[in-house]
């Protein structure tokens, strides 16, 4: 098939990175357009990407012909708008995460989208990353049998500017939501219970904005596994991502990345390389992966590995999350698996 | 000074390790009796280890003169009898864990105990671990600053039989009471509140026996941090046991022991040792060192690393730990720290 | 300072790569033509590269005033030629390995660059692997100390073509090459003498073209040092890619990458991913980074980590590799450090 | 059957370790006898480990009717008058390393050996170690295919008094003789040309002495494959014993062992436990292991894993090299495989 065109939205910094993805994957996919209302880089980018038009709005995007599939980079409040936009368009749709944070909003963006029959798939750049990918793999292949537990570490270097944290949402909505995503791609079921802990040993700032710095969530899914996921927003040795799965037989651990193998043995210590500090030091391969999956996904007509139902469940559960920590008990999340009618 | 006496009462399975592990102590202890009422292997234990004495009841060994401390290796049911009577014979003592199921009851074991002044250590071995001991090395040196997260994996090869998971007292008394003790010797701080998560996967028999055989438990500590602990009954891989604590400063990781650090690298596949199997073959270090600590101890006057007060709080945790799971919900567990008059 | 234009001269399969890999390097450099006599892809590299000339002749390159270096990735019969044709129309050199098979010619190469006062990168590109660099880094940071000994392990997934092998100039010049290279990178020394032993252990045909398949090269250091390589034509689990150096204060050994780190545990095994089989896949990085390193060198006007004489030195000394198999003896390889007349 | 009667000939640091180690093997072997004529530990050591019997003269141990087999663990110069008189006495010996400096002489215990009919052992503990023991089972299994290559890198922690090195017979004869063991037994083939390389990097004196103290040594073996073995008097960082060997369908490597799992991760750096300083520490098992083995062939009547032919071999593989070294070329070690007429 021909290349599939495409229209990047919001060139900010993910945006821009976006962009040059995309264009390391010149056999499957071509931007035409890009556009951006606030952002002056947009011929600077044009020329350095060879992208033939540049826009202001993104409803020059919709109506450019000349693209089949947009890139929704924008803020998190217009995600929503310029989804149904584009879904109405006709155009395929790969929207940053969260889609939105309001459950209903994004029901009707999947609605619109269902009506459209256009693809729809959430930004968890993480289910593309090399090592959970092959996590998934051993789930799926049946080689360690049947999920029994689910364990996700998660932790920032350093948390973000106070002002950040303020409007964030909090650390469930904010950071833990792409581990609540993690955790449904590994086991391969819903979250129907989450259980929250939170303390605020980080920074006390964090705790007079209202939130918790370091957090722990037990989780049972529907096919009955348990699960637990830690959070801090800052591990001083760095970015620190692992999973494991453990099941009826047998068990996949997925470690730190480092960025050598290389070992060194004085007479003082033994040390290796320190992880990375950086999340796009860290999930390189999986920013450029899920693009790949996305062009794939429409190539193939089929449904991308992570659609608009995950972006809604995972604001689900990290609704749920926060007002378990709020409430100190349990709450129950989402009460049923992946409803057929959102689907492609 | 001179090698510390031991009596050994109780020499079934663990009765007769512990007799072979102080025997390889020569230089620090030297056992003078040894008593049980229901064991035939008296005589012969004795000659293979050059023991002089050996009785049918406890009382026998707490009356011999030539006997300064003893080890309690009997049922858990006669634990607190027994050690009652030590105390008040003026003996110090090794008491296997639990030292009971009814936290008054070890109470009263330890006010003997302190009234007697006597020196008391609870057998929890897994404290000992090389592993286990360097991480709280690294916590203790302040080498990962506060703590904030405490994570413990505890997951045996097998289940026992179910005619013993009938009168085990539950997955949390029987078998996660001791990674209750490890969170506590890791954090340095107790267990104020827990909650817990449930599931039957590995057996429905288990289920129907009224437990579970898969748990997952969030904890809290005084000092603020957090804990998590998971337990299954069944690892189709072997017995894992891996801690991790991680800190404002860094973290520390132990991750199983292999047999050998050999790797084979084939056409197919590359792998190494499969984990221990056996829980003696996993601590069999421990199982030597936690005597060593015993009979310093004595010498030096001074508390052991795990001592009556563990013995009581980890029953307390564990306790709580199943009223949660009942009644689906987060139990405050102890409310203060170490109280010193149970102290030597 | 503006961007490095680079003119790529041989468009074969390493050609085409460099191209892709240059591409990537926008801010550093633009591709401004590329010349091949043989091939038929330049017009789909050209369009698909944004490169605006294409040339049957090198020697239209090097007339092309748009032109600051050329990337040499013609058969090696040619490199010669057209470097020394290079190095008098005043362009920089990046020139793939071997310069050429004869040392003498590869001086005349030399005095070329020399008198042109151009710079000259070989193509040397695993001295810019990340595993390797940290070992180099670990030896001149001073944290080994002086060196003693230096080992690498260097094995093939599969031989070449029997047809190729006969061709090869053998397993020293055609494959330890670059391992020759290597050690000179990690010491920091030169080779002063060699002594080989070898083997026919993985295809009788190799032996009947008169070569080995198995080698094993110890190596005496201007500095004082030893050192050891190894390779083998087939490495039945990959591309067995492994250094270490050993000095007065320490160790620094690099084992290799693997895809993943993920460990699957159960009943029966504990496995990981296996290395890479390709060479592409082992050294993507390393790839594309002898080319930062090219255009900074040029940039800041300084020797590139690998220059010409790091190509005339691996050819010498894979030379007395060769003597000393066929002889079954030690061979003195260069006498003398690096000469100052060759740098720039 | 009925336990092995053991006579100890040597009480020094070794006998005195080999006494500790049988003594934990009760359920296989007792000790009956011990002697030394130099060494006033005797009566204590029968008290301590309740040993009937002490003499001063070897040859009252070898007169006792109740002596099976004897440890001959005297100065290296007495083994072999010793072992020739328990053979005529119809002692099954255990011999520590090596059997004797000289080929001859050993030749002559081992024809003693041979008329008598006993089994003899010699006292290479590193075949036993649980990593060594394992890459050999993986060669013997054939997962590894037929072996291509065999490496050992072993390096002392820091190198013995230089009085000692003096009278050493140098580094081929004193410290890479175990490698030579080692790399017969993991290939299970004999050594027929050696190369040697050496160095003095450590201390001059040690050169002054006529030795040197960095060395590397190839191999080739009589089924066609080659090896390597590199040497050092010290490795800053501990003893560093590993090995591995590479066959035409995989391979296995033995890394270091270390004290603990446990991976520091702090804002700095991350490390590991050092590995062990110290030959006891990493060989605790290795040197009880072997006395199974002793024991064992005693009982099964068959030939031990490490008998007196490999105490000869291992010797004038070390001559071979010690030539090689001195005359700079490489030396053929021995001709023809095991020979029949040595084994029991």
């Amino acid at each position: 098939m021909s290349k599939i065109k495409v229209g990047v939205i919001g060139t900010g910094r993910i945006g821009a990175l976006h962009i040059e993805n995309i264009s390391s994957l010149r056999q499957k996919a071509q931007i035409t357009a890009i556009a951006d209302p606030f952002m002056d880089n947009l011929e600077q980018l044009a020329k350095d990407f060879g992208i033939p038009k540049t826009y202001k709005s993104y409803q020059e995007v919709l109506n450019d012909p000349n693209v089949d599939a947009v890139i929704i980079a924008t803020s998190t409040n217009t995600h929503a708008e310029i989804a149904i936009a584009a879904a109405k368009a006709g155009k395929h749709i790969f929207c940053e995460k969260p889609v939105d944070t309001d459950p209903e909003r994004i029901k009707e963006v999947l609605r619109a989208v269902g009506e459209a029959k256009v693809l729809f798939q959430t930004g968890f750049n993480r289910r593309f990353d090399h090592n959970f990918r092959r996590v998934r793999e051993h789930v799926k292949s049946g080689a360690i049998g049947d999920v029994h537990i689910v364990r996700v570490t998660s932790r920032d270097p350093a948390p973000p500017p106070i002002e950040y944290v303020k409007i964030s949402g909090g650390i469930f909505s904010d950071m833990m939501i792409h581990d609540f995503d993690m955790v449904r791609y590994l086991s391969g079921s819903e979250v129907v219970e989450v259980h929250a802990s939170g303390a605020v040993l980080v920074d006390p700032e964090i705790g007079k904005a209202g939130d918790v710095d370091t957090a722990i969530v037990t989780l049972k899914f529907a096919n009955g596994a348990l699960g637990v996921i830690d959070n801090s927003r800052k591990a001083a040795y760095g970015y620190d991502q692992r999973v494991e799965v453990f099941g009826s037989k047998g068990q996949a651990v997925a470690l730190n990345d480092k960025p050598t193998t290389v070992e060194l043995s004085t007479e003082d210590t033994v040390s290796t390389d320190k992880i990375p500090y950086f999340f796009l030091d860290r999930y390189t391969g999986a920013f450029i992966d899920q693009f790949i999956e996305f062009f794939d996904a429409i190539s193939e007509n089929r449904q991308p590995i992570c659609d608009g139902l995950d972006g809604l469940r995972s604001v689900e559960v990290a609704l749920a999350a926060t007002k378990s920590l709020k409430e100190g008990r349990p709450v129950k999340a989402v009460k049923n698996q992946r409803e057929a009618s959102f689907c492609l």
